[in-house]
């Protein structure tokens, strides 16, 4: 039986990469002030960088496809982790890149959450 | 310039790949009860079982090449979270295992911190 948790990173993980492939500005919600992204090595702060980041990958159209998604409370923020890997098809007939990448979401209230701290790799050599 | 976090984060990244290659016992040092490990999907707390565990693997001898290392702090629980990702040689003449790998530090005292967060995945379709 899936834990609850499991389930909350999951609905994470497909909201985010939905998201990410169809509607990029919309993403900003996700962020506060004090958030960070490290994109391939690249470190980024704040909601309009961050924001700017994301809907400027070189990627018109593409399409996140998860492999797995591993979550687990962290104790001391009322937060989680979730450490996701899957694969990133591009438009055209490229064979799909594999990524890893994690969050750190952090509560605000009540079922809600921001990301605090995300990371995302290709995994090439 | 490489900020002061990086090489936190390189450092234990380094300790740890050293500790797990010649010493594994010894990595009990690194977690305490509320430690949580998932290790390809299985879920472990704690010191004993996550020790028992990261000792039990099947890699009699194995050598662990770190590829690349992100280190964020982790505003809320004065940690790090830290991202790395690498290969895994086994003995023999196979050919290495990529894999990524996430740990979330939280402070206990001034210098001093323990792996709150660890989740292990090979990174194969």
């Amino acid at each position: 039986m899936e834990e609850e948790i499991d389930l909350v990173g999951k609905a994470f993980a497909d909201h985010y990469n939905h998201v990410l492939d169809n509607d990029r500005p919309a993403l900003s919600a996700l962020y506060k002030p004090s958030s960070m992204l490290t994109f391939e090595g690249h470190k980024i702060q704040g909601v309009e960088d961050i924001t700017a980041k994301l809907t400027s990958l070189p990627f018109d159209k593409c399409r996140h496809v998860i492999s797995t998604v591993d979550s687990q409370p962290s104790t001391f923020t009322g937060g989680i982790v979730v450490f996701v890997s899957g694969s990133l098809q591009l438009a055209g007939d490229d064979p799909p890149l594999r990524y890893s990448q994690m969050f750190h979401f952090v509560s605000m209230l009540e079922g809600n959450f921001f990301v605090q701290n995300e990371i995302f790799r290709l995994n090439i050599e």
